[in-house]
């Protein structure tokens, strides 16, 4: 296929952030979602797209919500201007139903098999670049890749010994690491897992990593470098320790690290919608290679 | 054996805590051992010994040190009238040789096979009664437990792939664990793993646990329930995350719920060695059945 000139995103497959915003955190507070809570001054949510907003190799942005935050959230992201929000799509259920929604929404814009996917938890609003550029690089070798951080404590896996948990084995510490997001796909192999996986009713990952592992066993995921910064914010214990983590980045954006992300001088959700038509048009021509 | 009536503990067994505060954290500041950096203005192995000493079931507990930082813990001891510290022991370069030389200092005191050892890492300051009860409990219907905290984060198993490490399976989260310490045993239960882990040279175990899972594997152990508030304080960054549970608790203190530990009115020192006299006497009679 010739790749227009004029193409402004130099790499060669589109780079899709998949940003999962649609758990209803029942270890939350149910009157006021999780990823809508503000730390550093910012809702959570808005932290995670800003990290794909800011990598330059990202090219598009999905959020999936739930319907009762699909309002807020919107209003959120027109505040901000985030250039690269394509679509904001009704998740399920589940996180292996949010993810599926997304991946339809993909294959149905005849998104191509070699673009790059990386799916990301909302509520681990301190993903940092190195950990996004890393996923992306890793996908130039393998299919799958996840970002993670090895445990500092050792981890036992368990089994039921009548009413009570008893250990079944204990693996190295060197190979035990505790899963992050974003992990990332090539989009035919996170699409073909979730074939296969569909399959199977009984089938309820809490991990999109474990899809392809479990349905894909021949299919190497990579490790890509995570931090003990990106944490998961699971119940308001977690808000502590997010603000001061929120306020050790905000003191780097006042030296100029980050903040890149403000508002265009077009009207943002135009530009999105221009930026959506471009990326089907793109999409669907390599499809036919 | 007949027990004498006079005998000050209500409980069968001795209950002994080892302490383990040997380790020279590598990744914390080599020139201020992290046991002795005081968090709510007390030393982290203080909080860890109170832990015991506030637990009436628990009738003795050993400390093991590292011998560079012998004389500050011995002082720390005194100067805090510990009444229950039998002896201070030099630990060894690894952490199970650290808990060998206690298990050999309590064989040498004669203590009897079906004592109920608590093994504690001292960088674990707080630890709750709850996990103490929980694991002496536990011993009364299995040789082995483990405190220890369901993962919130999915749990990866790696291998290495070439300079890579790849995922080679996710296990169950409901199914994956962080240990923690407390982790408890009949006193011969852990001989015997020790004794038999002791011929194999390759042998270099994190944990103690692993120690009964991997060389008694049918003898199961239970788990006791943690909390996240019981974290192991690995690097300077664990410190104002510990800060804040220090702070916490010290103001349940102001109402009375803890901080029962005070000078004693006898010399604490004269006392320690007296109670070692009578355990070894205990000991040695028990020894016989």
């Amino acid at each position: 296929m010739a790749k227009p000139a004029s193409e402004p995103i130099a790499q060669h497959v589109p780079v899709v952030a998949v940003v999962l915003a649609a758990g209803f955190g029942t270890r939350f507070d149910p009157d006021n979602p999780k990823q809508l809570v503000a730390v550093g001054g910012k809702p959570i949510v808005c932290w995670s797209i800003e990290a794909f907003e800011q990598c330059a190799r990202v090219s598009d942005i999905v959020v999936v919500v739930n319907p009762k935050v699909r309002g807020e959230v919107e209003s959120l992201i027109d505040e901000a201007g985030y250039a690269k929000v394509r679509v904001v799509i009704d998740g399920g259920s589940e996180r292996v139903d949010s993810t599926a929604a997304a991946l339809d929404t993909l294959a149905a814009a005849g998104i191509p098999d070699d673009a790059k996917i990386l799916i990301h938890d909302a509520v681990r609003p301190f993903v940092a670049q190195s950990a996004i550029d890393g996923s992306i690089d890793a996908l130039d070798q393998f299919k799958a890749a996840t970002v993670a951080f090895a445990s500092t404590d050792t981890v036992l896996l368990t089994e039921d010994l009548g009413d009570r948990k008893v250990v079944k084995s204990v693996p190295d510490r060197p190979n035990t690491y505790r899963a992050q997001t974003p992990q990332s796909f090539r989009f035919a192999t996170i699409r073909h897992a979730y074939d296969l996986a569909s399959a199977d009713p009984d089938f309820h990952p809490t991990d999109d990593t474990r899809v392809v592992v479990d349905y894909l066993p021949d299919e190497p995921v990579a490790i890509v470098s995570g931090a003990e910064t990106n944490l998961k914010i699971t119940t308001l214990a977690d808000i502590p320790t997010a603000e001061r983590i929120a306020e050790q980045l905000l003191g780097r954006d006042a030296h100029g690290v980050s903040g890149v992300v403000g508002r265009g001088a077009v009207d943002p959700k135009e530009e999105a919608r221009a930026r959506m038509h471009a990326l089907l048009a793109q999409a669907a021509g390599q499809m036919r290679r």
